[in-house]
């Protein structure tokens, strides 16, 4: 066996190691995909194995206000610090890729230069997001915009979940202070770049790495169309005014829409109450997602979304409310700090955009330099059960993180 | 005050107190509507105030092998029996009315001819049916059908409920061998006839009361779509193959089918997976409720969905299953019984059809003689916390079935 064969074996086994402690947490059986909703016990147990995973690496580990995790080889005090990670949270029967790569490998690559034995000049840390999904809360980056200030800490603190819990109860019950969450300036002001790595989530990767130049506008949308429960057998047709119409009818004019200006949209999630096969609903709640190249763009998808929902509702006899839930401008990753990442990586690693949310879009806008490592998925399919990327690519992953700080850190 | 006005008085009161000690169990405060779900905690309270009260008229109370509760006047074994009754569980949040009017106004009926001194020639029973709304476990009329022999037993032990206990699961934890479950053609036998007293369910009575012809036919189907769970972001539009828009789709073709054909379709459960904001779902199951007053156009209106919700599939890449859930036949009540009761009642009295299902049309279905009596809703909402009878015409069911089972058993 030749030393580079016995290398790429090392770090397959290494990274086989640390990913095989992790990726039981929270999978479900049936489905394969993953119930780590945040604050659950499958995200506690999550959150448990990254404490001792960080703790066996001798890194200094830390819950901040808001609930995100940081773990710290060198003293964050000394300002200008190097960070990576991502999150362990999921949406619903999600794939284990989706930020939980950017955690395994983030703790691997610090393996890596402490194997090269690498001294580095400026703190290395290893975040952990709260509620990146947003699947528990309703607010996507929850635990970075609550961080950055870019959400109002008492809107977050009542935010339910499906079972009526608020946040402020689930951080309690996590033994969390749910008066303390909130911006915390200091915190952000000593992060000098944050890179995070993550799972590509569409297949525009044809190598194993890439490095991510920005994010679409995006956002999700409530929409709330309330009718008249009623009898399904008794009631005549046209005295319904049945919520479930216009709320199909938002469903296609979503897609329609979105197809027709070159934007991605959908209607993921539907809430129907009472939710009975015998009865005209009452209510019906549909969740928007909405991403485009362009603010504008984004922008007319919504108007004219809006405007023929509230002409179907009209033809219905229900009422309909729309409201942002979670808006994310467009983001451009730090451009001197993605060159880098290119010159270190080789001139030859693609450079691409998204239309997926992540907690380094978040930091960007809020001006902390950050930037984004992509894994291929050979398949693109994310946010299922479905979604993967081959052990190989993966080392790939965390030997371009390797590279990534020890060029910025070292 | 009048002999007449006292004796009013002294009907509604004896109406307001048996009301009001049922009408607090299962009511959530927050919809104002009704949670009792066959065998959940608020049905079982339910089913105990009744044997509460009937035991405290000397009734005789026993369970049947499908959980279906008795109480007896005279011994039932005499056969020939005059059997009233309906059922105590609720669509969720739904009318405090439906099924549970039938079963006081019974026990109050009871009230009536022993006041003045009745002794019954035939045995006059109370039946409360178990699981009538199908709310829980998907099977409308499940304890009568279950007697009727009109469903499997064994695919009834293994129907789920949406936390996925299966109705075996919940008849052991009531108490109930699940093993026992089927018909019991011997119990049926000894029913003469049954009358079941029910709230309206449309605005078809401008007295408050009247006598039921028969039922629309009318069944529940389930519609399965099954896509591509993916990222709501990320995956192009033309990549996917999302349920949620051939659901979309079916919600409007069923109502629109239904207006052309001039029948009562509804979509109004459904049930989205994973059902998160940011993913495009991985399947889709909507129920649709048909009903129409010839069994022609129900199938036709069930044809036509199919084969557009079919084509739509193949446009969105979905696959879909259309399955029928329960289905029943038209039912025209027994004309000499009806007659009967119109001829007690006065002949004034208003003779109506209705698209409702009800466990009378089941045992009508299975041979028993069977009737019904209708209560004024004056607003005809049903399946709703706004589903409404006045006092008066309460009390006036109770002297119209009072004056039934007097006609028909003493």
């Amino acid at each position: 066996m030749s030393t580079v064969d016995a290398g790429r074996d090392a770090s397959r086994d290494a990274w086989r190691s640390v990913w095989s402690s992790l990726a039981p947490i929270g999978r479900d059986p049936a489905s394969g995909g993953y119930l780590r909703l945040s604050w659950s016990p499958a995200d506690l147990a999550a959150r448990k194995w990254f404490v001792t995973e960080a703790r066996a690496r001798g890194l200094a580990v830390e819950t901040d206000r808001n609930g995100n995790l940081w773990a710290w080889w060198g003293d964050p005090a000394a300002g200008d610090a190097v960070v990576t990670g991502s999150h362990l949270d999921s949406v619903p029967h999600g794939g284990g890729f989706d930020g939980a790569l950017g955690v395994a490998s983030a703790l691997l690559a610090v393996d890596a230069l402490r194997a090269r034995n690498a001294s580095p000049r400026r703190p290395i840390g290893i975040v952990v997001f709260t509620e990146e999904e947003g699947s528990r809360f309703g607010v996507a980056c929850l635990g970075s915009r609550l961080l950055a200030g870019a959400v109002d800490p008492a809107r977050a603190r009542a935010l339910t979940d499906a079972s009526g819990t608020t946040l402020a109860q689930a951080l309690a019950g996590a033994g969390l202070d749910p008066a303390g969450i909130g911006p915390e300036p200091d915190r952000l002001a000593r992060i000098g770049a944050f890179v995070e790595l993550h799972i590509e989530q569409g297949r525009q990767l044809s190598r194993p790495v890439g490095v991510a130049s920005g994010i679409w506008p995006h956002g999700r949308w409530r929409l709330h169309v309330a009718g008249e429960g009623n009898h399904a057998g008794t009631t005549l047709m046209a005295d319904r005014r049945d919520p479930m119409l216009t709320a199909a009818f938002a469903v296609l004019a979503v897609n329609k829409e979105a197809r027709l200006l070159g934007a991605h949209a959908t209607v993921g999630r539907l809430v129907v109450h009472p939710n009975a096969t015998n009865a005209v609903p009452e209510t019906v709640t549909a969740w928007v997602d909405a991403r485009a190249a362009e603010q504008s763009t984004l922008d007319l998808l919504v108007a004219n979304v809006r405007r023929r929902v509230a002409e179907r509702a009209e033809r219905d006899g229900t009422t309909v409310e729309l409201v942002a839930e979670s808006v994310s401008p467009a983001v451009d990753f730090d451009a001197a700090l993605c060159d880098r990442l290119v010159a270190a990586l080789g001139p030859d690693t693609p450079v691409l955009g998204t239309a997926a949310g992540h907690d380094a879009g978040v930091l960007a806008t809020a001006g902390v330099p950050a930037a984004m490592l992509f894994v291929r998925n050979p398949t693109g399919v994310s946010h299922s059960p479905a979604e993967h990327a081959t052990d190989d690519d993966c080392v790939a992953g965390v030997a371009a993180l390797a590279r990534v700080l020890e060029e910025l850190a070292c």
